[in-house]
């Protein structure tokens, strides 16, 4: 068993400190914000999903009243076949500057034409209206096998990525091809007994943030930009800002406002440039809102993508190979999750012997954004089913067969990595101990199904800074926006350092001039690695109280002592002073104390999740209805459980949209037909169930309190718990996303 | 001579980095502010400037249209005659409430005694004028030397203060009396060739800021109190609102806008506290702003005085001995700058037997507070004009006689400390070197005079951090407001250190949340104390930058080496690396550089000037007219010589302006009956000449550059200056300030 430590502040449930301004509307969104001679901007939108932009005529546009601006990809600084840098990866800058406004080809339903600044956004919409486009339309591509075709039609003319890495003879829509090799795949199945294999498809799903995209932007004369915006990361729209206008970074400035939701979907940006742009050419501020049309048709959606698994176990229930190919669509421009799809699919498994390969493949959709765990869920749905599968060919207990095959300390992955301590078999022992999991279950058409995942977490650079007030309270700097309650849980660790109250730290998330650089929120990073500069800051504070004190007391450093929020004299002097108290005394110690510190930890340590589900279907609808579901899930070590719990709910709910109804629905121009929250069908709380949480703790040993990400592991399990609980109420596998009521009848033979 | 050190930023003039915002209006001030649901805030003021409140009834005004709120001193919470600490000093915390809505008495014209929140600011005005106040009016005292008889009416009934801190029998309105001794002054007197013995009146002088008073004022409902206002000092607004409003400190933030202008008159809140009422009580945010009468009769400007001073000198002319009384009026609350008058008073000399004697008085006029080197102006007129006509007297040049007589390293003030490295002398002898001293002097009505001064300066805390770019540039955080061009003076020490220009340093002023402690932008200390963080800040990410530039070479730390920009290896390996390429690689190497630092030094350094003015009087008018002005200043070291230049010229001017024209002009009832601009009369450019300024350079050893504060010791000078030149005009000495047409004309006895 791991140590457990005692802590006062970690593992508490503090009211979170942005809460009251949350519930009672005070917080500022990006749509809130306003200033003098505030310009509004509106997008131009291609109509088609596969077009040559012949000639853009803008002169009606600018001639209407009330323009003040109008801009098109010539306003853009000449994007040449140059790499971007953006710090936590690279891109090609044409397709970064073509996905903020198109420049040769539309390459979906929706691409950003031109937009227009007025002082309305009334007067903006009409003048839209006036903008001349002459297209010469093509032939969409929408699907990625269809994609991969030797004759299909071409989305980027001068794409020629041949296998693994190599240029091809002629250009293809496959923008590349990855590898991971482990042992000999065909020496596994070989000494297999058992061998099952099959194909999976999954559907485009959005993130479905309540909050739009939004962004306000102001050029001032001598050239500095400034950028209001939601977004998961103000330092990387920065980054991109600064690689779209061919900007000096320095003369960016970034105002993150309140997030309403992002899971992945608010890191790349799409209407912050433009709005530079029309500020640029107006000079004067311009804000530009997406509505929700625009949000479905023209930011990231996660990929739908082809799979198909292959693996192989003996009859005594051991996994010897495991052989998968991940075929997953880009959208309009390469980078789709594949790659994250491929490190995660078999990593729950200590398999000798693995290929895997993976195609990232341009389609004519909007260019994927990360969502949650980007990829894994894709890959899961496969494997997690064909695991089950094999299960139950060998007449082993689901849960038992993964702790036999479970990966532990030591276990090399696929793609390369060695597990530190992980907790994968303590959160497969947790379900299965559940009394969820040893209920009986058995009514007609009630079925049961079990699922594993994994998601490795990132690191990345997190900057604080904290000051210290004078009653004892410390003021935190830091640069992670606040999606899921992070103010708290990177608060309460260093007051957990400090020994002082979560409430008596104040977080302040805060601009990219006035704190450190901090990478994106995202990756399951924020608690992991903001959380660790917030400890390393609050250090360097302890340390220089601990200085203070020696001061005060006219003895050395090293003969005072720090503990539960006490200074203390360990030699000679009877004296102890408080946290709190010392804080007051820090003007005749020397001034303000302000500790600091910017880390880029590499233990970001992996997250394993299971989860159980119990569901009903409904034969004559073919509408499954989730019973029971219960999700446990390796949390490292939980700094704020109810945030925890709330994350692995908010994971597993977006799971079950995504397995059972989310999808986006094309006809065959290309246009998205669905796209509301009216017809694309999210979950609501009336579908659901209360989602059961067990928080297992497995400290991770790459963080000083032992914490794991935990935001994105939980929406992994959910597609294939459920299509191994339809398959145990009606003895069906289902193996294309989302399960839906037509789907679900057409699979059962009923239409 | 002092060491010369070779800069390559500090000495040069890059343009402030505030500028272009400034000059294009793009900078936000207090007025700018707007958020939704703003409601306005308007102050009903005390016709009367001395009155007992017999009750007040804002029943009408609660029930106008349109009125979200009243205010009244009931609403404060009860102010006992507890001590308020404000960090910098502590005051009577009543004596601070009543200031900010008086609860028994109104003390002057002007006073608040009510305020009202409505949904625009007319209807507040209406609203005001619909509370009923009932005063029972009583007699006003109005000047220094009758609120001191024993028959005065009384301002304050409760305040018995006696002598030395002593309490009296019966009250009085005498708040304090200071006295500082040195040496044997009888003993001075007596070795004394020559002495001069004369009285001398000043005039209640405004610092006339451009910009009045402003807050706006939001209570959140889980009480956090954010106020956005115009403030020298976000911190020092924090410690009022905490003690004024019984409020914790860490539930206030409080954001400094840009500020337009302060001189020390935006260090006090007036309307800060009356916003945060009217907030809580309307649940709305609530702006309120000051007219330009409210800011002349109900903000603090610069004392009225009576002063007597007494110098004895051998007939060889060195001075034995110096006495003086200084009466101060310290409006309706005690605390007027007597006790820096009496700091400054003699400080320039060399005199062994000194006495003292400093009177703080109330009388019922606003409570003052700082204005550039409070005290000292009102010191020096005196103490200046005396040494002038010793100096006559002996027949000795008046610079000479300085010289001779001059302060230098080790001489000991009459208040106690011991000069360090100072440059007095090198200021006198600077103007006495000048061609303007050198040149002839001689029209009929045409006179020249000389006066020097003294600042003491004060250091206090100051926190900075720096976040380094990937570019090379860094964002410097501070908290000090920048009303006199210090974003460069304070960017350009940290420039230094790094050895990169001016222009890649990006720095913010930032709210109380965002930075560490930082004591108000006054006293002269921002360059010297918020340049020594940001010094110290920048040398921590030096620190960390070898560090990086040791990883990346795989040596030791102490092998690498920073000069000019470059870190280099000095042992062993042929490395080399410029800051802005190493900023390029802070990811590979541990993520980003964040440097701090929170300071408190204690060698502030004081600053010394001597003036040269050549005026004409008109005989006719009895105008005087500028026509040449010099002044001469030690700056220590000047970082940014421009803007060390428009404080010396800034000083003069306002000195200029005390001189001659400005003063409160009250009657009988104790009302201001020149509350305007029109009517208060401040000098314009039309009245001056160019200012010309000798900036002299004797380090101070308190700095790492060799900084002294240079803002306040120019205001010093000028009244003595032209009094001593107006002498030699004329032969007349002028003993009261202003020295205004009228008072020129009845001295001359033409009216």
């Amino acid at each position: 068993m791991p140590e457990k430590k005692e802590y006062k502040v970690i593992g508490t449930r503090p009211i979170r400190h942005d809460g009251v301004d949350k519930v009672t509307g005070r917080a500022l969104y990006g749509a809130d914000f306003h200033t003098a001679g505030l310009l509004h901007g509106t997008v131009l939108r291609s109509p088609h999903a596969h077009a040559r932009i012949l000639s853009i005529d803008t002169s009606r546009a600018e001639a209407y009243p009330g323009v003040k601006a109008v801009v098109t990809a010539k306003d853009l600084p000449a994007a040449q076949d140059k790499i971007a840098d953006l710090g936590e990866g690279a891109v090609n800058l044409k397709y970064l500057c073509d996905n903020i406004l198109a420049s040769d080809k539309a390459l979906y339903k929706g691409h950003a034409i031109a937009a227009v600044a007025a002082t309305n956004a009334h007067i903006a919409e009409e003048a839209c209206a006036l903008i001349d486009v002459a297209y010469e339309v093509l032939p969409p591509v929408l699907e990625v096998r269809q994609a991969m075709k030797p004759d299909a039609p071409l989305i980027h003319e001068n794409l020629k990525t041949g296998s693994m890495g190599e240029t091809a003879d002629k250009p293809s829509n496959i923008a590349s091809h990855l590898q991971h090799k482990k042992g000999d795949i065909e020496k596994g199945f070989a000494e297999a007994d058992v061998i099952i294999e099959r194909e999976f498809v999954t559907g485009t799903v959005h993130q479905g943030y309540i909050e739009p995209h939004n962004a306000t932007a102001l050029y001032n004369p001598d050239g500095q930009l400034t950028v209001w915006c939601s977004t998961q990361g103000a330092f990387t729209v920065r980054e991109q800002l600064a690689e779209i206008l061919q900007y000096p970074i320095s003369k960016i400035k970034v105002v993150p406002m309140e997030i309403g939701g992002g899971f992945g979907g608010k890191i790349n940006v799409y209407v912050e440039p433009v709005a530079a742009l029309l500020a640029k050419k107006s000079g004067r501020p311009v804000k530009v809102l997406m509505n929700r049309a625009d949000v479905f048709e023209a930011t990231g959606p996660t990929p739908a993508s082809f799979i198909s698994v292959k693996m192989g176990a003996t009859k005594d229930g051991k996994l010897t190979a495991a052989q998968t190919r991940l075929d997953f669509e880009a959208g309009a421009y390469p980078g789709s999750p594949v790659g994250a799809g491929a490190m995660c699919i078999f990593a729950p498994y200590n398999i000798e012997n693995v290929l895997i390969d993976g195609y990232d493949v341009v389609v004519n959709k909007p260019k994927t954004a990360p969502y949650r765990a980007p990829g894994a869920t894709n890959a899961a749905f496969g494997s997690e089913t064909v695991i089950d599968e094999l299960a139950e060919k060998l007449n082993i207990d689901a849960l038992e067969f993964r702790i036999m095959n479970g990966a532990k300390e030591g276990v090399k992955r696929a793609d390369g990595p060695v597990f530190p301590r992980i907790g994968f078999i303590e959160s497969v022992e947790a379900a299965k101990q559940h009394p969820h999991y040893t209920s009986p279950n058995g009514k007609k058409h009630h079925g049961r199904g079990v699922a594993s995942g994994f998601w490795f977490n990132i690191g990345l650079a997190s900057s604080v800074t904290i000051n210290v007030n004078p009653d004892g309270t410390i003021n935190l700097v830091e640069g992670s926006t606040d999606i899921g309650g992070t103010r708290a849980s990177i608060a309460m660790q260093a007051a957990e350092v400090l020994g002082i109250p979560a409430e008596a730290v104040n977080p302040s998330v805060v601009d990219t001039n006035s704190v450190g650089y901090t990478a994106v929120t995202g990756g399951s990073r924020t608690t992991f690695a903001t959380g660790y500069a917030a400890y390393e800051a609050a250090q360097d504070v302890k340390q220089q109280m601990i200085a203070r004190a020696a001061k005060l007391w006219e003895v050395d450093e090293k003969d005072v002592q720090f503990a539960d929020g006490e200074f203390s004299c360990i030699n000679g002097k009877e004296e102890q002073i408080s946290f709190r108290d010392l804080s007051a005394r820090l003007g005749e110690t020397g001034g303000p104390v302000v500790g600091r510190a910017a880390v880029n930890p590499p233990g970001a340590g992996g997250a394993f999740a299971t989860h159980i589900v119990d569901l009903e279907v409904d034969e004559e609808t073919g509408k499954v209805e989730i019973l029971r579901y219960t999700a446990t899930q390796d949390a490292g070590k939980a700094i704020h459980p109810s945030y925890v719990e709330g994350q692995i709910q908010g994971g597993v709910v977006q799971g079950i949209g995504w397995a059972l109804n989310e999808e986006y629905i094309y006809n065959a121009e290309g246009t998205m037909t669905n796209a509301s929250f009216l017809d694309y069908r999210m979950p609501t709380c009336l579908d659901l169930p209360m989602i059961d949480t067990v928080i297992v703790e497995v400290p991770n040993p790459g963080h000083p309190y032992g914490v794991r990400g935990v935001g994105e592991v939980p929406i992994v399990p959910p597609p294939a718990a459920i299509a191994n609980a339809i398959y145990d109420a009606i003895g069906i596998r289902m193996t294309e996303l989302p399960m839906s009521p037509d789907r679900m009848l057409k699979a059962m033979g009923k239409i």
